[in-house]
Order: structure tokens, then C-alpha cells, then sequence
């Protein structure tokens, strides 16, 4: 019995969601199938964690064991030839056997796009939310300052959330003007774990400090309010990308 | 009775290319399908020039008349109200009666996006030609500079091609490294007119270069040899977008 450790993309538009669920259609599913497809076994794969409906990822990992004879290292091409064009396996490894793809994350990594075109950019259609009023960046990054550090981060999740303890840390959260126009308004979140919903609530958020109708000194308030009412709205799914998960201890390259 | 002319971006992936053709599915057939939603007549437009199916345009350019109240400015608007999402008129305006779209052209913009990345990046798998071995940039902007100027082009264009005279002017062949990893390079060729194909053997031939299979003074041989069979493979469509077009007057903003 070997461990292997995949390093997962994709684009979420026609999924509901990283985790299986009865309707189907999800990246899970697909992995799964595409494992038993060349196995001939059928697999339960974990995941670093759930992405929404709509959400993507850059590097989802997620590990599952095999006693399959394909080489740790071939894995990822093995599965790119059966999977859909929207899922790509960017690369695989052999994990030690107590590797665990959600318990052993020690920080995570989320980008969200934002499309600052004065008409939405068609290619960014289902992976940027689309915000033609100019945002001011300054404004923003003091806001995102006061969101880095240890904090309960109760305001800034579901208030669904079950989790009892909300106290995560927030290592850096970056604004940055990209792309080819200078309309693509990355924000990068690095953490040492994340809520429900927190990264879209932390970015609905900013945008309200970007738009005027907060200040940025409210964040250290709502930080201390714990009340998920009193922050922004919800940021839409499809502008959210898991983009990297950081392990203590890996086998193989940071890819 | 108007003119109207508008500034159009689509995504090419699921067309069978700009023009009308019986297969149906085509950018001219959606667009005219919106106007005559919205005016109540049956309307045929003009554009540019054709895109091929899986080409994409960021600013193709159209031109129709029409009785219709709808004030030109709005036009983009109450357009996208109708479109399907992966076709947004980025601009609309009222022109002069002698405009025309293709007939006025006095210089157009192709770019062509390569994805280098060592695994296909998933947002890109319709968007750009994906090729893993590195590209030596510096020989391919040696032999870039071969193309620009005045030149017959013959050996760069389809030999389906029966337009006779196949002159024409290069202003400028740029290729560029961007993306958040890196990982895109961007060829971007600015002239007078392009021939049938002629981007996509010119983009073809330039990797071939790239790829050490050429020298890149070839590229002065190629042009004086006037042989299709003599230059590259032409590039796959879905790396190609049409950028921009240029005309000499224009009543509005170029956006």
C-alpha cells in the first residue's frame, strides 16, 4: 500500500463544489472515477478541505492510498488522461503513510480576482467578480493591515459556521493591479487556516472600505464585535481560487 | 437611418468563428439575433474582417444601420441585456454614413497567448496554445524583427489564399512574458492587414525558432522564398485573439 499526494486544478464554473454530495457533479467525484478508471478499484480521496460551488483552485491537494503499481511520480499524468479538460493533476508524489492532506496543512494560500474593467471582461467572465466602479487600493490595503494577525474572525464568517473555535491567523493579506488592461485587482490571503465563507466576507468587506461606505479603521472594530452581521456582504463564489496548501514536512517539490 | 458601429470582445471556444455559415452557431448570428430582438427587423452586420472558430476577439469591430431610437451610446447596454455571456460589445457609438468596418481599416492588432508552464494551466486551456519546453524568447525577438516592415508575405499565409497580392506592412512584432507565474508569453503583431492564416503560421514558425528547429535569420529566407510549405505549422486557434482594430476617423474613443 503506497500514499500518493496529488497537487490539484481546476476550474469550478461546472461544479458544485470540491466535495462529493448527492446531485454529483463535483471534483471529487471525478477524481475518484478517474482513480478507479485506471485502478479498477474503487478510492475515497481526502481534500486539504471543501471549495463552494463555483470556487476554483490552483493547488488543492489531496492524498489517497493505493496499492496500484503506477510509479508515485507518473500519477499525475496517468490521471490527466481521464479526467475533464477543467480538472488537471499538476503533479504527484509518495507521501510517508501518516500524511494527511487536511490535518497537516500548517497555512493556505486564497487569491481572489476582481475585474475593474468599466465593462466585464469576457475571459474573466466565471473567474473574477465584475466591479466597474474604480475601487480605491489605498484605502483597501490599510483595511487589509488590520485583517493581518491572530484574531477571532467570528465577524468575517458563515453564520452557519458550527466550527466552536474561530481564532485563526492571518500571515498576509496582499492587494496588487495586474493584468493587461492593469484591471485585474488581485487579493492574496495567507493563513494559517481559514472559516466558512471568511475569505469572501474578509473580500465583500474590503471592496465596501474600496467603494467609501466604510472606513478602514472599522475592521479592527468588527474584528472585536464577533458578529457576522456587521460585516460585508459575501463576495461572489467564482472570482475565489484555493491557490496553495503548505505542509511541515513534503517529500517532493512546492509546485 | 443610423450608423452604428460597436467594439465587441467574445470568447471564441464554442462559435464556429465570426462569419455566418449554414452550420449556424457563429458570433455574426448571435449578434444579429440581439439586434433583431431588440428592434423588431432583421439587421446584417458588418465586421472587420473574420475570426476562425476557437478565435477569440477582445475588440473586433461592426458596423449596421438602423432606423431604431435606441440613443447610439446605449446600444452596448441593451446589446448585452440580449447576448449570451460569452459575447459583451464593449462600446457603442454613431458613425458617419460612409463608415465601413472592413473597407476603412488602417491597421488591426493580433495577439497570441502561449501558455509555458510545465503542466497546462486549466484557466487556459481554451485561451492558449500550451507547449511544456522552454522557449528561448531572445532567438524568437531576433527573428520577430525579420517579419516587421513591408514585406510578401506568401510564405505566411494558407495556401487557400486567392488574394493576389499578399504585400503587406508589419509595424511591430512584440513578444512579452506576463502572468502571475510567469508562465504566458504574448506575441503581438501590429499591421497594415493580415492574410488568410497569416498569424498563426507567423506565431507557428516563431516557436519553431524558439525551439532551436530554425535559425532565426531564416526567417529573411522565408519571406524572398514566397512557399507556404516552407515556414512553420500554423498554430492552434485558440491562442489567437484579434486586439484591437484601427481606423482613421472615428467619432469616439478608441477603448
Amino acid at each position: 500500500m503506497r500514499k500518493i499526494k496529488l497537487i490539484v486544478s481546476y476550474d469550478g464554473t461546472d461544479y458544485h463544489g470540491f466535495q462529493t454530495q448527492p446531485g454529483g457533479a463535483t471534483i471529487q467525484d471525478e477524481l475518484e472515477k478517474a482513480i478507479a478508471h485506471l485502478t479498477g478499484k474503487s478510492v475515497r480521496i481526502t481534500g486539504s478541505g471543501r471549495t463552494d460551488a463555483g470556487v476554483h483552485a490552483r493547488g488543492q491537494v489531496v492524498h489517497f492510498d493505493t496499492d496500484s503499481s503506477i510509479p508515485p511520480e507518473k500519477w499525475a499524468a496517468a490521471l490527466n488522461s481521464k479526467l475533464p479538460e477543467d480538472i488537471i493533476v499538476r503533479h504527484s508524489e509518495a507521501v510517508l503513510p501518516d500524511f494527511h492532506a487536511r490535518y497537516d496543512v500548517t497555512a493556505k494560500t486564497y487569491k481572489y480576482l476582481i475585474d475593474q474593467g468599466p465593462v466585464k471582461n469576457v475571459f474573466l467572465r466565471n473567474r473574477a467578480w465584475h466591479i466597474p466602479q474604480t475601487l480605491n487600493l489605498n484605502r483597501m490595503k490599510e483595511a487589509a493591515q488590520y485583517l493581518e494577525g491572530e484574531h477571532d474572525f467570528t465577524s468575517f464568517c458563515s453564520a452557519k459556521t458550527d466550527v466552536e473555535d474561530r481564532v485563526r491567523t492571518l500571515y498576509q493579506v496582499e492587494i496588487k493591479e495586474e493584468g493587461t488592461d492593469g484591471n485585474e485587482i488581485w487579493l492574496t490571503f495567507r493563513g494559517s487556516g481559514f472559516l466558512y465563507n471568511m475569505v469572501r466576507i474578509m473580500t465583500g468587506t474590503l471592496v465596501e472600505v474600496g467603494m467609501g461606505q466604510r472606513g478602514p479603521l472599522e475592521i479592527r472594530q468588527l474584528l472585536l464585535e464577533k458578529d457576522r452581521t456587521r460585516a460585508g456582504k459575501t463576495a461572489p463564489p467564482h472570482g475565489l481560487y484555493l491557490w496553495s496548501v503548505e505542509y511541515k514536512k513534503t517529500t517532493g517539490p512546492r509546485v
